[in-house]
């Protein structure tokens, strides 16, 4: 293995204090934690039902009889994957209820609360976890097979339909909810469920067994954390296997699809694999070139692909993420860190389509980009893999839940007007406002998972290297050439970029490397006399003996930046938008009225810019006031048509604040790319 | 009724000489009508059946067997509104295939085949058309029912289903064939079919029997014309009836439904209007005041409002008709002369929203709103009408139809990029390239009647004013004040503004009127000396006694002008397209190259615009060669996202065609709206 790769800290530890991000970290604790604990179990008003908490009880039951010797009759077969209780009618104790990767929701929050009690031990969240653990366990069934949809249908249907089922989904999260479980609890029981549905899995599926991969990958990532927590080989093997198999003709969705239309005396279909793009199988994953298809699927897929490549030194699996990586990047993201252009699929659209009012820029999509962008940093500390993760992170990923922790976007546009997506059809994905829960919840768990262990994405660390890739305060204890010391990072991104980094405790030999954000034209540091230090590939690196009572601060300039897009990307022709250090700001009709399109901004005069704080939902943000002009609204008997004449403009003051922040005051309009004048 | 209502020339009292439209009637005649025959038989190769006479024969038969007093057995049941013959299965003979509206097809075929007999008599044609009547009379039941559909399946439930199965709108198109078969030819077979089956509506619904209105207008205008044919007052009563019920609670639509859900044993719905917004059954059509719904319902039900407010001189739907057309034509129009902005229902979208590249601008849509224009002509003879159906007809009519009369658009976009339309679900119903016929097969002959007829668009008249709405060649033969006369009009907009109308034989007392286009910024005209003239709405009006050989020309300057949207309109932001008289022009591939977004108009330059003309397909076509520039392509590796700074851009010259004739140089982008610098 090369010497620059690196890995993430323990997250007991690493405490975050940043001022900004302890409070999302605390919000996930006190309100998105039990909030979601109430989702599982069906008991949020008005919102749409988890059936988590139901369908485990109804396995369990299930499980336990046939352990009992007894018959279960399932109430519904495996033909429907979506089942609700009939219009009026009470769910029937039985039966499976909702998505057939409703498991995975109460796999997240798990997870999310390992990551909590790593940081901060708490005795009543950690024995409601362990109820959530032993219902699980509970529906494991002898043969170590674990999916309740399966259990309460059709068992003996199991691993007929990966492409749809998402089996192998519910046992990637369930292996991620193990490892952090094991991590923080030192408990075997979440890990030897995991352990027990992978020997199933592996005993179905590998080089000498069937051919299969997942419908919908991250069982490949997880994967990798169990080999990586246990040792055991096996689990490596098994990931790999996966992505060997994956796009290769005869395709493995098309022979199982064969399979289950020869049942129905149907003729069968190609076994070519390209007509797998929105499940990424529609090429061997060495040969990929470009990011296509379900837009999380794509990123949890180049997860796993990122692991192998560093775990089994891969030189061609790192060559196949670096052009992933280039694909999004440079032809398909969001300027908000947001992937995935078109609901249709919620996937990808063609390099350079990046419409704004029809966007789907998943939450999870964006929370997928930086968990990639994490496993690139490990291979490769490259500032550009950091810049993209914290776009994702300050911008998307944030979005996608209410400042007060209470309600979330699926989907985040960068252009909404309220009375058009809410009559439209073609918009019908876009929500004006966020909701408080979804039948498809992947969004909500998501955002606590990653929030909760963000102390994971702002260090790693090689044999004698530490990299610093975000400036997120936080306390951290690390052993840099066999010996300990304890840093403090201090930073306050929402307001300045000043950094200092602090030797609290301890002295070790080793180097830091901290991030030269592309957001920064400017830093200024300051380095203890001794330290020897050059820049490499965006990173500042300061080599030298550190010894308690060291400091390095670095101010880096902060200024507003009006950006343009590549000209390639049609719908941002002749517009700007605005950031401001890790943040892109948006303007809404709270500050800035109706017909946000009318308004024009001045990007030669960004420097005019002034800053301010507002107060949105109790909190202190960041706004941008910016000098622009609005155009003259029409009359409403003002023709359709006319001839070119220089548009009728008054000067306007134009207010921005942050993306994530947006729709916490209420309904109105919101654009991020304003017209340029 | 008021002395300024006017009507149309009998087409064989006007006959088209003009360069350009002379060779789209023949074409009409020698290559669509040829095509379409065919196509009413299933004889185009690799192209949509009609299944038009495949039905017609199978009524006729199935009509003969009942009055024979045998049993007809359908081979298919009602409920399946469009049924195909199964996988590789040859077509039942019995059976009723395509569309429940698949009649139409043939009867809009014939009205323009007795258009152009009227023009120019052809005993082949006549006798080809005569064919198709008999097929039609011999499909009708004895109680005057005339649908193959019904008789095909379940003439029992014949009436069930207004909303949705069409059968009042093929009574519509059969009536207007009738009526155009009968001048033409003066033969009374179809209009006695048309008649039988009015009555057979007739005994069902009105104000003593059921309630009921169509669910695709276009029998109220059939209606009225039916009456205007044949002097029975009974056709009008009941288009005000079909007018006056529809839009009130409870609704009709929701009251056939409601049968239907009982026969099933389904709860009620809702009887209130609201929810018939496709269908413009939303309110009274007396209380409209916006366009809504299905473009071409929308404009069909306009035309039988017109007529309705000039037949009974209804003030309350003359307003109505005035809102309307406001509606449209300040909100809702593209410059193209289209509408419908949204695929989603083939409707209208909210006032504003006018997207270029998933414009749907149904081709028939814009057929409907010149023949709304023009019976809102016949009311009032106000310059906006004429112009707006000019532009309908120069542009979005003709681009419906290749040069060579072979292919057809439905949809007509104003921005193409065939790699996006042929890989992007949401553009799916935007075609790169012109197909050969459709399913739904609507357009095409709708294009061959209004082009067949477009003597009639040409010149209306009232009791003692002959009025000039657009400028197209033709030799007329008026009767004013009591004075026969004949007159040319010679003109060839594509070339230039240069109008003279010659009096060629007789002489006569009376008023001429000149439309002064909104394109013209200035006229120079002459007129014959003692002639009084003055100018009123838009027209030049010229009174007195005209004798052979008097003259007038108007030169109308048609400079080319660079055209900007209203600001309310989002999607044309920056943007210019450019216009030249009639014509509204675009930029292609084959004349820009790829990339069209990156070319810069320069629209306060557009007076450096030069004119030349180009062939095209064998045309010589007038096209636009501007000053402009073009934003440098960014190469490959270039960022997405990068700190503001001017575009690198270089001299380009823009090369404009006009739009009707995009796509016939092979397949590549087009664009109308080009930014503006």
């Amino acid at each position: 293995m090369r010497s620059e790769v690196s890995q993430p800290l323990s997250l007991k530890k690493i405490h975050v204090t940043d001022p900004f991000w302890a409070r999302e970290i605390g919000l996930i604790r006190q309100a998105v934690i039990p909030y979601q604990w109430k989702a599982l179990h069906d008991q949020i008003p008005d919102a749409a039902p988890s059936w988590w908490a139901h369908n485990m009880r109804a396995a369990a039951r299930a499980v336990a009889a046939k352990k009992a010797g007894g018959l279960f009759v399932p109430a519904h077969h495996s033909e429907k994957i979506e089942t609700l209780p009939e219009d009026g009618k009470k769910p029937l104790e039985d039966a499976f209820y909702g998505f057939v990767f409703q498991d995975s929701d109460g796999y997240k929050w798990l997870e999310a609360v390992a990551y909590q009690l790593m940081s901060r031990p708490d005795a009543a969240l950690q024995a409601q976890a362990q109820e959530a653990v032993d219902m699980i366990c509970a529906a494991q069934e002898e043969d170590g097979y674990l999916d309740t949809f399966y259990t309460l249908t059709d068992r003996d249907r199991a691993f007929t339909n990966l492409r749809d089922n998402h089996e192998l989904y519910c046992f990637g999260h369930l292996a991620e909810a193990a490892v952090a479980w094991h991590q923080a609890t030192g408990k075997d029981d979440l890990l030897n469920a995991a352990r027990r549905f992978a020997e199933c899995i592996a005993n179905k599926f590998g080089p000498d067994k069937e051919r299969g991969c997942p419908g919908h990958e991250i069982a490949e990532m997880a994967l990798m954390r169990l080999y990586e927590e246990t040792g055991e080989i096996r689990w490596r093997d098994l990931s790999q296997f996966f992505l060997d198999v994956r796009g290769t003709d005869p395709n493995t969705f098309a022979l199982e699809e064969n399979r289950r239309r020869a049942e129905k005396g149907l003729p069968e279909l190609p076994v070519s694999s390209e007509r797998y793009r929105y499940h990424q199988a529609n090429v061997p994953v060495r040969d990929i070139t470009e990011a296509v298809g379900h837009a999380v699927r794509q990123m949890y897929l180049a997860c796993g692909m990122a692991d192998e490549a560093r775990v089994a030194d891969d030189a061609k699996m790192l060559d196949a993420c670096e052009r992933l990586w280039h694909s999004v990047v440079e032809q398909k993201l969001y300027i908000t860190g947001g992937i995935g252009a078109t609901h249709v699929g919620e996937a990808f659209s063609r390099p350079y389509d990046l419409p704004a009012d029809t966007a789907y820029s998943e939450t999870c999509a964006a929370i997928g980009l930086a968990f990639f962008a994490r496993r690139m940093l490990q291979l490769k500390p490259l500032s550009n893999y950091a810049d993209v993760m914290e776009q994702a992170l300050y911008n998307t990923v944030l979005s996608g839940m209410a400042l007060d922790g209470q309600s979330f976007f699926y989907v985040n546009p960068l252009e909404v007007d309220p009375d058009a997506c809410e009559t439209d059809q073609r918009l019908s994905h876009v929500k004006a406002v966020r909701q408080k829960w979804f039948g498809c919840a992947c969004c909500p768990p998501n955002i606590a998972r990653i929030v909760s262990s963000l102390g994971q994405y702002i260090v790693t660390q090689s044999k004698d290297t530490l990299f610093f890739h975000l400036y997120i305060g936080s306390d951290m204890t690390v052993n840099l050439g066999g010996s300990e010391m304890t840093l403090r990072l201090e930073a306050d991104l929402l307001k300045n970029g000043d950094v200092r980094l602090s030797v609290t405790d301890g002295e070790a030999q080793g180097t830091l490397a901290f991030r030269d954000p592309a957001w920064a034209s400017n830093a200024q540091v300051k380095i203890p006399a001794g330290v020897k230090s050059w820049s490499e590939n965006g990173y500042l690196y300061a080599k030298g003996m550190w010894k308690q009572g060291d400091q390095i601060t670095i101010h880096f300039t902060m200024p507003v930046i009006a950006v343009k897009a590549n000209p390639m990307v049609k719908e941002t022709m002749n517009q700007v938008c605005f950031t401001r250090g890790p943040l892109v700001f948006c303007a809404e009709e709270a500050d800035n009225g109706k017909g946000l399109h009318l308004l024009r901004a001045l990007p030669d005069q960004v420097a005019g810019a002034r800053e301010k704080t507002m107060a949105i939902d109790g909190l202190t943000l960041p706004a941008v006031v910016l000098p622009g002009r609005r155009i003259i609204a029409p009359d409403e008997n003002a023709p359709l048509y006319a001839p070119w004449t220089p548009a009728k403009t008054e000067d306007a003051e134009i207010t921005l604040v942050p993306y994530f922040a947006w729709n916490n005051r209420g309904k109105g309009e919101m654009r991020v790319w304003l017209a340029a004048e």
